[in-house]
């Protein structure tokens, strides 16, 4: 191992792995938290009123669960951030929960795993998108009115944005997430300082209309799968909780601990402010309903009902109009950037699959923009589908969301367990022992939870939507699967010629062919570089498209001093491609063992639209005669000025930098 | 001049030219009037129609005046075509009107000529698709009531035919001709041998409803208006004419003589046709209106109006239903055939403008089937567009169509004039003097007639449609201007360095550089043939984007008889195009006459998604390292077992191929 490693160095050239410089742009938990927990943290925007929502099915005597389901909901979450903090002390590559199903499960698990991720970011995007409009839309009427299509209008902005590629700072991330925290915690305080220490009755404007039940009396089964459906709706909270878990090497020294710590800090945050909405729901009153127009009595004509936070922010803040549009300023900005996050994800996690070969190779290397680009497309186009499928509402949207999250969350911790299993087989040390079933025990729970959750979630949303996230999971699922077996079968293929590995002969000819247009530079320079490779045979051919041109060249050509012969080929039928490839099999044919290197002239030109003006028939040719064996194609470039503007190959920021630890 | 063509004929390889082989493939006059004259025949569906309707407007005793205008339509057809057939004589190369126009007016009217014959291209579709869909609907209500999306529906089909690339037969042009022309004289043989020999009532279901002006009294100024906007109405009937001077070269010997004659032919067919059609009209007193809503009483609730020649048929056949519905059929067919005819028009316009250097070169080689791809889904998505924007309405889209025939019509008659003045500066027999002076009156009278057609027609017809016409037009001659200048400047480019022509110096050393990323036999391939260039120096290149992978290869490379030597180049950024694109550069700067060959091993694959998930990073690399001066890129080729069933390159058929003379 150390021998190896050592002549790996020894070849090593070009600039120095940068892993100090790296380290030096390594995240404190202050910018972390707010990088990895946006997602997280922001769901409480909407999680809190989808309980309240729907319990008003019962009507308003089924509100008095409401404290009680979110007590069920913080008490997952707490199981499950202690869960995930087991995860990145154990898995602290950043692999997630992808690597943990992979490595203890297989790679079905894996796959699994990740095909809920993958669709989980794409929720992430309308869901979180469209809770953001509707926050907008209870301060701007005009959103409200157009909701989809702003909805649409923002993924494209976010799309645009990430394609064209922004340096990424930890700044951008911070302002909303902490002027969200901030905000609501300032909005709670006041609001209860108000009502328990004044005295004040702070009214929310939906507090005195009269809340009709949708169904009439809801009672007994019924109303317990109401209340486990309004539990899974809850549970919308705990999406983004894993991010952290993905992101530990861009954590600052001790990775691990600094990650844990996190983990516990947005746990805190989450609990704490999901708890206190929901307690100041119920002190204001606010009436949250799936039909306000038939739902509820007393309600103007043209009551359009606000978000839950937006209506706990005109109860707190009353006159004081800034405070109220403040919070649906922060809140619709931190929902933003939590779909902001599936755009940074969604790539990282692409790179991880293609590694594993899942996925296209290319979306392996970094600094791909193309593969990133079909990514970030890809993700806003089905966000897009999503948004204007269930008309961007976040209560439909949440319907697909959370299976997603749970899968993976049950399996990471079903791996976990193995994990903590397989190093006890073998761990003599009491007390690493002791720490060992310790962390086990706490996964057992999380799955315990994890799983009944997941089961809750199936069984009161299936038919309601989350089906169709199943759906796309197992298409994406057997996609993923296909692409790997295809690149085994080509790894295959290559082993089977391995046995001929000291086999390949010295080709006996080089026979260099020329392709000719017109005698220009470009021409010449491409015979002065075939000569240099100093083939046994050097020829020019130039197919004869347009008799009058041909005879022209030929006639320039016996003028000049060239000495490499030029042959025309006949192309009665104005084709080019066709004739060459007859040419070049003849040769071949003649002669198995020699090779044909055909050099051809190609225009480097700097515009997009240039290259639909030049080298097409070229790149034709080029890729028809690939498929000769035997044969090697060999581009000469002839730069062009336009071709200067091209020149410069910035490095470009890539979606997701800050999450790989690569900042500025 | 010999010499040099027996220099071109010595040097010529491959098949010999196929000039004779072609003879005997070129067309019949029989089968040259369907091919070339479905588009101009079958404008008699929808002309006489078109000046029945305009009339309405008036009220019905404007219906006297139909008539006249018929005459006035045949009598500018009869001049077009007389003078169409000097232009086939004088011009027999099938450049057509633009060939004519370029010749004597200069590039600019010859670029005017073929922006408005593209957007006629478009316009012809549109327009004939949707008349086939009027007619069918007249017997189908089902059509009717789709209209729209039918016609959309009808465009997609032919596209998609002429993307699969059908071999095109005369049979398939002549039967809808034929059928068409002998089911009309037939209908109106027996529809007048009813009416004048039999004594017959021969009545049309719209006979007897009582028709309402639209506007009142139209009286003076505004009637003449009516009129003229009427008589350009049926010079839709003209157009297509045009389409046998773009095809003389697929004609029979004497080529020009018989596609006058096929001129003629075509003329007398359609004179006959639109009289015919106009005097039965008059006596079945058919009323066409704009709005049978409104303009006729009398009328049943659910009428819907059937076009004229399905109220004809109607009429003559009565109770023999099934010559209705094969005269509807028939009708139908001939329009779909009209459009058809554009699709192959469209690539063979393409093709000679790129040979001017108007549009993408790769236009003009045959057998691209990716740039005729292009073209065709530009003109049936343009016809999409123009259809659905009017509703596949014939009675407006007309508007918008004959304005581009007519710019076309005047220029090329222009251009003609100046072509026999310029003749008869020289010419001095006397019996040829005076034929051409014979040959100049034609085309003056042509000119006359056709331009003040134009101006009739941009006066009745701006305002409502032609302007977008013109608009469209100017973008394309803007368009095609652009491209040609970028063209230019290239060749002016390549000029001024001619200077230098005999100053390319050989290189000094050949550097050649094998990218490897594992090692199985594509490297060892890839190897093997960079060898055989006999390189100055030759050296295997790895770019470390994952160090265990790196490691392996460093070990396998050690172990192996490989007698290269591997370099390793580090990339912190996981990336590939940088860290190579460094070192070559490094090389080439260090030693500026050396040329550095870059062997980029490559698999071959035989599907369109094997590229997604091969070769991508080897792509991007490729097109990066041409922008590097001394920089040579050479793939070398690994064909997968998969490539095989893409071997083969058959001969693929090209829409126009039968325009061009190329038929089996």
């Amino acid at each position: 191992m150390s021998k190896l490693s050592t002549a790996a160095r020894r070849l090593v050239l070009g600039r120095p792995f940068r892993s100090d410089k790296l380290g030096s742009t390594l995240l404190p938990k202050r910018i972390a938290l707010p990088v990895f927990a946006s997602d997280a943290i922001s769901s409480v925007a909407y999680a809190p009123e989808e309980i309240f929502l729907v319990l008003s099915i019962a009507g308003l005597s089924a509100y008095v669960m409401t404290p009680w389901i979110g007590l069920a909901v913080a008490f997952v979450m707490i199981v499950v951030v202690a869960s995930y903090r087991q995860n990145v002390t154990a898995y602290p590559s950043g692999g997630g929960d992808y690597e943990i199903a992979t490595t203890n499960l297989g790679p079905t698990a894996g796959l699994t795993v990740a095909s809920a991720l993958l669709v989980d970011y794409v929720l992430t995007v309308a869901v979180s998108v469209s809770a953001a409009m509707s926050n907008i839309g209870s301060a701007a009427p005009f959103v409200a009115e157009h909701k989809v299509l702003v909805a649409v209008a923002a993924i494209l902005l976010l799309m645009a944005i990430n394609l064209r590629g922004v340096r990424e700072s930890g700044i951008a991330f911070a302002i909303p997430t902490y002027a969200f925290i901030v905000g609501i915690f300032g909005m709670l305080g006041l609001g209860l300082f108000r009502i328990f220490v004044l005295g004040d009755e702070v009214r929310a404007e939906s507090a005195d209309f009269t809340m009709h039940a949708d169904h009439g009396d809801v009672l007994g089964l019924a109303l317990v799968f109401l209340v486990a459906r309004a539990f899974s709706s809850g549970c919308a909270a705990l999406t983004g909780v894993e991010a952290i878990s993905n992101g530990v090497p861009a954590f600052r020294k001790p990775k691990s601990r600094n990650a844990a710590t996190t983990l516990l800090m947005l746990g805190g945050i989450s609990v704490a402010l999901l708890m206190g909405i929901i307690v100041l729901a119920e002190k204001t009153g606010v009436q949250i309903v799936e039909h306000p127009a038939t739902q509820l009595t007393g309600a103007p004509e043209d009551y359009r009902q606000k978000t839950l936070v937006a209506q706990l922010a005109q109860a707190v803040f009353g006159e004081f109009h800034l405070g109220f549009v403040a919070i649906t300023v922060a809140t619709a900005l931190i929902l933003i950037l939590a779909a902001n996050t599936a755009f940074n994800g969604f790539p990282v996690l692409g790179s991880v699959l293609a590694q594993d070969s899942y996925l296209p190779r290319q979306l392996h290397t970094r600094g791909d923009r193309l593969a990133f680009s079909n990514g970030i497309l890809f993700l806003a186009m089905a966000a897009i589908v999503f948004v204007v499928m269930f008309d961007a509402e976040v209560t439909t949207l949440i319907q697909l969301y959370i299976v997603g999250v749970f899968v993976s969350f049950t399996l990471s911790q079903t791996g976990m367990i193995r994990h903590w299993s397989r190093l006890l087989r073998t761990e003599s040390d009491p007390a690493a022992r002791r720490a060992m079933i310790r962390s086990r025990l706490v996964n057992t729970v999380g799955l315990v939870c994890t799983a009944s959750v997941l089961v809750v979630v199936l069984v009161t949303k299936f038919l309601a939507g989350a089906w169709i996230a199943i759906l796309a999971m197992a298409v994406l699922f057997s996609l993923m699967k296909l692409i790997h077996r295809h690149y085994a079968a080509v790894a295959q293929e290559l082993a089977e010629v391995e046995d001929g590995l000291h086999e390949v002969v010295l080709p006996s000819r080089n026979h260099a062919v020329v392709l000719v247009s017109k005698l220009h530079m470009p021409t010449l320079r491409a015979l002065a570089y075939a000569r240099a490779t100093r083939p046994d045979i050097l020829e020019a051919i130039s197919v004869s498209v347009d008799d009058g041109e041909t005879r022209a060249l030929v006639h320039q050509w016996e003028d000049s001093d060239i000495s490499v012969p030029l042959k025309v080929i006949a192309s009665p039928y104005r084709e080019i491609t066709r004739p060459v490839l007859g040419y070049v099999k003849r040769i071949t044919k003649e002669s198995p063992r020699t090779v044909v290197t055909v050099f051809i002239p190609e225009y480097v030109v700097g515009h997009w639209w240039e290259h639909i003006l030049h080298n097409q028939s070229a790149l034709r040719l080029k890729t028809r005669l690939l498929f000769e064996p035997n044969v090697m194609v060999t581009s000469v470039p002839w730069q062009l000025h336009s071709s200067q503007r091209r020149k410069t190959l910035e490095p470009q920021p890539a979606p997701g930098d800050t999450r790989r630890g690569f900042v500025d």
